[in-house]
């Protein structure tokens, strides 16, 4: 999202809001992008981005390619670059990547022909978790432009902050980072945004509460206090959302730890939008196959 | 299958049937379930059974998704149903699933909206097994209405046991449970069937010989007498086959442990008609599909 | 490779030729295969021999269904053969087939109905890679007919090199492998080959020359001298390069070991063709997949 303007983001969503409707038809399938090759290339285990990246493909008419790090000869020790530079030279046209160092994904896309999606990589960026996100919340409060978002939680530690970070102060938010202070960046203002320690004193200002995952496997590390001190301080539980504006959506990228970040009657409440972010993640990145893997095939025939 | 009734049951064999010569084409394939999204979603490991629905989804021309427990996020520790519903959120129609947690299949199917199949849910049903099972009955002896099954083995551990049972039970058939003392549940009969500890006493009666799987992995705790021990008493041989009806037909699930439970001979013999339960297996899933997926959308229509 | 003949290797060949352009539309996809079932049944890990089999068949319009050691049933003793046959009770039209046991994809094709195509098969033979070396080599240097192919490396392990022997001596080829003694098999030249334990010697007689891969888990076993004594004297630096003729091509299966083998300065250089093999191996596999699978049909209609 880093260096995405306003138009290009603008873009994507008005796009994707034109997707949006082929995922709610009985026959969920266009033509579009019929014959193009698409590679699912995840180095880290994935559920919900890869399957959504996939049905994407699948809905935009695609073949779709899924090639992960277990049952492939990564081992051998071919360089990265190596291999999708083989990926090219079956003719994809699309890379779709996931991977563990931050900036592996720009790095390929820099000496590939193909296009390539960074699908997250490391604790750096996670571009189309902020796109589905904004798509979101355009649809619930409408433009984000002067609205205020609270992200809460894990912000040292998470690309969907830091993306959604960028693409929103890009859009005109405003935003306020929530969480413990070991939890937090020092300088973080420099992207752009407030630090508030004390949710509940933030929470009221809120049109979107964004709700990070806790990373459990993080604890016990000294990044993180004990769970039960974390979760009495910023765990969104009614009591908690009361104070917030009765129009105030909550948000949350999922996996979600009931009851630690975030209480069962939150996520599943009225508030809620998680499943609405989970229907715009294909809708959004149809629109990404489309403008990279179906606009390539435009440039081409001029 | 517990719960169908015989008139449920005899609609799918129908359907099955009239989907079967699709297999036999050369162009394997018909438009039906074009632009539906079905997700394979595994939680243990499965060969035929995933691939059996796998090449169903694909010949009705449905948008397959595979999903395993390896590759994916489970360890993040999501709930299963909180994973089910984001599938759903994706606008997912159908829902196949195996999973090691007896009424796991029941659960997700009564918070979804979309359709689920149970694919084997633990030591507790495997129902498209038996509907396979009965249509391939009904293609080698006719109605299975007032014919004779002996099932042989482990019934107390077996899913396949349990849904055949229940199916046949309700289409009217006469059920004989035959294996070792331990491997029979006590007060199995309250299910409806007849239980031998002697094969050879029963085999004259088969119209029908379903041999189980003996899990080997189970050796050595309690249940199962030596490998040897159970060869001799309940292996099925030329010989012990020679005491059965010359019609008897033999039947096995897979995978079959040639020379344990079923021997050679037997299993590639005349009587054997374990491959085309392999093939009728595609045949039920494709009917299941186009019953759940292809009505659902003339249900929404109306 | 071993027993095919000229003229059935030209047919490949030419029939690949006329696929090639497929992969280079826009659109790459024709409806040749529409309907058939192949299967990706993989033993071994593999990731690009995999996803060219994978892409081939999506160009072709075939279903294919991948199958890999991982998350199947295996581990539940069921026989190969027994595995095969019931992919072919699904109606399965073609199995792709890679195995750690030399000959295992001989035995199934001998017991199945279905074709059968070698994917590689332990240290045997990998036919469809040898196919796309000599497609490759057909683009760049004309017919192979008394050319010199000089082959370095690990010969005595080498399942390419093996293929390729058989199949540029049918073509008539030279054939010059070189290496460390130790990775060079006695009476080796029965296969109508010559060698050399000299690379420097034979360079400048070849018009290919075929870098094979060091297997780096071979090293501390005793056919193996250290790398870097290896790399002295078999590594294809840009000075040794020199000493081969100006339209020589170098030529490599993948995966490369950068500064092994191959310098990076070569495996990058104006003499590799080594992604165009990468290419070629969609077009071979499309066109085999063309002559098994298509052909079946019309065999059939006749």
């Amino acid at each position: 999202m880093e260096g995405l303007t306003d138009r290009e983001i603008t873009l994507i969503l008005d796009t994707a809001e034109s997707f949006r409707e082929v995922s709610e038809r009985s026959i969920k399938k266009v033509p579009t992008l019929r014959g193009r090759t698409i590679i699912n290339f995840f180095h880290e285990p994935s559920t919900r981005t890869r399957i959504s990246f996939e049905i994407a493909a699948k809905r935009m008419s695609a073949d779709g390619i899924n090639f992960s790090k277990s049952g492939s000869s990564f081992s051998k020790g071919e360089t990265l670059l190596d291999t999708v530079r083989n990926l090219q030279a079956m003719n994809a046209d699309l890379i779709v990547m996931r991977h563990a160092v931050p900036g592996a994904c720009k790095l390929i896309a820099e000496h590939l022909d193909a296009s390539v999606i960074n699908a997250g990589d490391g604790a750096h960026e996670h571009p189309t978790q902020a796109l589905l996100d904004i798509l979101t919340m355009r649809q619930h409060i409408g433009d984000v432009k002067g609205k205020t978002v609270v992200i809460v939680g894990d912000i040292a530690f998470s690309r969907v902050a830091r993306s959604n970070i960028f693409a929103l102060i890009t859009m005109g938010a405003r935003v306020i980072v929530s969480g413990p202070p070991t939890l937090i960046p020092v300088e973080i203002e420099k992207m752009g945004v407030e630090v508030s320690y004390n949710l509940d004193r933030v929470i009221p200002e809120a049109d979107v509460i964004m709700i990070l995952r806790i990373q459990l496997e993080r604890q016990g590390k000294i990044f993180l206090p004990s769970l039960r001190e974390y979760a009495r301080l910023y765990c969104l539980t009614p009591e908690r959302l009361q104070r917030a504006s009765r129009t105030a959506i909550v948000m949350h990228p999922g996996p979600i730890n009931r009851g630690i970040e975030i209480d069962p009657r939150v996520a599943d409440g009225e508030s809620s939008v998680i499943l609405n972010q989970v229907s715009n993640g294909v809708a959004v990145r149809m629109a990404l196959l489309f403008l990279l893997a179906g606009r390539r095939e435009m440039n081409q025939n001029h």
